[in-house]
């Protein structure tokens, strides 16, 4: 059987804002997989801010995707041809071959995830996969929640925004507060997820708003936005406070960067912590994760609500609507 | 037999750079001691960064100096009237009431120290005493130190940093590398305490100068001077660095804060933590810190060298100085 398979490239690097332009949808003939191959079809595939540092022709810690190649990511699919005896044919697949409808990739590098009644295989990709992965080790290893704290989470009503918060609140925290970017995402926060205090960062400026709303101060900042919500947050810890840096999506369509906040000598004052981190690192955290999060999830506890896009073909504006704040909750394409 | 006491006290608050005109020598009748209480003779009196942030009228860590109150700060000194039978006459004290000749003050307020030869007391304001305990906590608990670790030190030729860099070669560094501000004290640095690879910030953007110094990157960055030279820092550090926050004495004579670095979101990246610290909570570090420390010192490995200012009159030009950078190591004021 000749499969047409269809992957988007990356055709030339944005300056400032992504547009459609700057992605090229390619059709090729599938391959066989060879030994210790499979060949998947994907359901679903994720957008994540972190994909626009590797639209830039910079090392980082992710490779730059490279011009005329296709792009990457997180995608979750079906396997149809198998030249492994650990991953069948029919079996459900985590991989990084995203952006793409089919791929062929070493049976090694696509996790099996079970499928279940209720479990979405889209929640692969969200709540119990990378997103919801991510949240965990900012909160509980990086920041090193504890119950008690009060927790400021930015970007909540995000994939990762809004896993933090429901975390926290499950965990014991005292009081959390979140911010977002429009009424209907306030709304959320508070009547779906149960955030205690929330703000949408337009209303004023992001110290008063977060003064308001976070009267006895923040013990754990999870920061996904950077910029003025940073400063304000750091000029809102408590002694002791942790920050945890999970992203900056505040500056990634940002040609310069910006300054940093001016009120870094509050580190020393409130003795803060503040970290950098990536969810590859802590792959040990797993089971832990999986067990605690999944539980959560089939106890009806957890709400992992999606914000669906139909169709590969809008791959790209799903991206660029997401890097704007266009979803709520994790930004998914579904291909079936 | 009546003594007559006389202490600094601050009688206004300096905009920008402290003149001697926002302190007046006040002179006093030193009262007795009561139960309880020691009068204390200094010998020496410290002047510290830190201070300047006391001048501020605003709540941090220390509360701020009141006007027409004398100054506070470090010092040692003898004592030479006693109502405790704890510390009695003749014991060698440190204590926080610095800026003055004479202090009565409750005895559990003072620390015994030994009168040993060799040892000046001043050293118990400097290497033995609170800067020499900041730069081992900051370094070996802040910082996590480790051997083969690659330090950065800036303000090396000050009273903490030439521990600090001391400190990371004694306990195994790869490489240390410090900045200072004259040419004597980048002499100092390399030919005296023996740092790897030193820098003027006057010759330079402070990124390219430690890209030079450093030419393997930073795993370990002790900061004293914030500014320009944090922003090279992070640049330059290594996966999983760790920032040690002490000082930003670039800063404290600003009034209004100057923007933070622009290059955070390397955090993410590069997985950096940043902390900020104080020594004060730090106590139970003290005997680990003397026996170590302290044998450093016996055995000829630790240079010590002060600033040395002669009178009390002479302290707030002291003062004044040091915040310029006219000391190398501690400077101290003796009163003898």
């Amino acid at each position: 059987m000749t499969i047409t398979a269809r992957a988007f490239h990356l055709v030339s690097r944005p300056q400032g804002e992504p547009s459609e332009d700057n992605f090229r949808l390619v059709t090729s003939t599938l391959p066989d997989p060879g030994p210790g191959e499979i060949a998947v079809r994907n359901l679903a595939i994720s957008v994540d801010p972190y994909m626009r540092g590797r639209m830039r022709d910079a090392a980082s810690y992710a490779a730059p995707w490279q011009l005329d190649q296709p792009a990457q990511g997180g995608a979750v699919g079906e396997v149809i041809a198998s030249g492994s005896d650990q991953v069948p044919v029919g079996s459900l697949v985590v991989h990084n071959l995203g952006w793409r409808d089919y791929a062929v990739l070493p049976a090694d590098q696509a996790a099996v995830v079970p499928r279940q009644d209720g479990v979405s295989p889209t929640l692969y990709l969200g709540a119990l996969g990378m997103t919801g992965r991510t949240a965990y080790v900012g909160l509980l290893r990086i920041a090193s929640f504890k119950p008690g704290d009060i927790v400021f989470v930015s970007g909540a009503a995000g994939a990762v925004g809004s896993m933090v918060g429901q975390f926290a609140k499950l965990s014991g925290a005292r009081q959390v507060i979140g911010s977002a970017g429009s009424p209907a995402k306030i709304d959320y926060l508070r009547d779906v997820l149960g955030f205690d205090s929330v703000f949408d960062y337009h209303d004023g400026p992001a110290a008063e708003l977060l003064a308001q709303a976070a009267p006895d101060g923040v013990d754990v900042f999870f920061d996904n936005v950077g910029g003025e919500q940073l400063e304000a947050a750091i000029g809102r810890m408590n002694l002791h406070g942790r920050i945890a840096i999970c992203g900056s999506i505040s500056n990634y369509n940002k040609e310069q960067p910006e300054p940093g906040p001016r009120n870094l000598g509050l580190f020393i004052s409130s003795r803060l912590t503040m970290t950098g981190f990536l969810v590859g690192d802590h792959s040990d955290i797993a089971d832990e994760f999986t067990r605690t999060v999944g539980g959560w999830y089939a106890s009806g506890q957890l709400v992992a609500r999606e914000t669906v896009v139909h169709g590969l073909e809008n791959t790209p504006a799903a991206f660029i609507g997401m890097l704007k704040g266009d979803n709520t909750g994790k930004m998914i394409i579904k291909l079936d």
